[in-house]
């Protein structure tokens, strides 16, 4: 294969439902036979992991803000170099789980550190491979932290106030209006059938994957 | 005190001499009863030593350059904050061991990712402390690692080859070049007690803690 693979990135807040409509979509595509690799970010390298953990440690309270936004930075370039950029480059496509667009809400919008501040130190990451397409889970927070309350021990994001959450996910409608088509919303407050239905419909109107 | 503290960096390539110089540096900083508190950069915060960890350790051979570079950058804000501004701000002098031409050199020259770059990832500790003054022990690179190979275990940095650390000796000497005022260049293959002597007579020029 010489064409490059298609990257797909998965947002939203916060409780939205995006690991369980993750999984369908895994089944999807080995249903269909289309190559695709599933990813997280941050994590999915070994070295992006034990960042990670330094990230989400409930202990690392006294952790500031810029060094928050650069550590995930960091995370993601790796993840960039050692799977996303090769896999793409052999044709393989790449669904990623949170990508910059969750940097630019959680860090540039409810940390208040902006959103050119976030572009900027992600260059590195968006040269090499801006999304094709990415599709956001869109619940407004105080339901998405209500589902996530009741099922699990937070880590140190999760325990943000809901004031934050709602920061957040301001910064996602205002990327939703910067970016129309390359994010697409779907109503995740529907059933999980209703919502991967609708996940469907979004990648096979791309029409990528014709058989 | 309401004046703001002096903020030193000191830099070299490895096996420049600059830890035994800083000890010698803080035993003169005590005799003198100037206030001064002593960090390294990576590390000297309790997240800062975690991410050190991960930067330094040889089995991450498979680190990106760009996901070193902003990992420097993200303990670099961490001790920025934590430590550097807070006693800056209280009237303490600061004396750090490398800051962000360590990156420039390393991260910018050595490997390439180009000073803009390094620049721009680290804007959020240079718009909150430029140095007033930076002392560079200046070694050629082949001089430095043949001390620093005989004495003890080398880190993933270090382990690099000598036309890498040719090539940071070459960022510092730019760097020296372009900020003639700021950074001060002290031969550093000259014996312990001249070179500190050299170290000394700059501080004091500087004319900032006059009896």
């Amino acid at each position: 294969m010489d064409k490059r693979g298609k990257f797909i990135t998965v947002e939203g807040t916060d409780g939205s439902g995006k690991s369980t409509q993750l999984e369908l979509l895994k089944e999807y595509f080995a249903h269909k036979g289309t190559a695709a690799v599933f990813v997280r970010d941050p994590g999915s390298t070994s070295i992006g992991e034990k960042i990670r953990s330094v990230i989400l440690d409930a202990q690392n309270a006294d952790m500031s803000d810029e060094t928050e936004a650069l550590l995930y930075a960091a995370c993601r370039i790796q993840l960039v170099n050692e799977v996303i950029l090769p896999k793409l480059e052999m044709g393989v496509n790449v669904i990623c789980d949170r990508f910059v667009d969750s940097s630019i809400a959680y860090q540039g919008f409810a940390r208040g550190l902006g959103q050119e501040k976030i572009e900027l130190i992600n260059s590195f990451a968006l040269e090499k491979c801006a999304p094709d397409l990415t599709i956001f889970f869109n619940i407004p927070p105080e339901k998405g932290i209500l589902r996530k309350n009741s099922q699990k021990e937070l880590d140190r994001i999760e325990k943000e106030s809901l004031n934050f959450h709602k920061k957040v996910y301001s910064g996602y409608l205002s990327l939703l209006n910067a970016y129309p088509q390359r994010i697409r919303s779907i109503d995740a407050s529907l059933s999980v059938d209703e919502v991967f239905n609708n996940v469907k419909n979004i990648i096979e109107a791309m029409g990528w994957w014709h058989a």
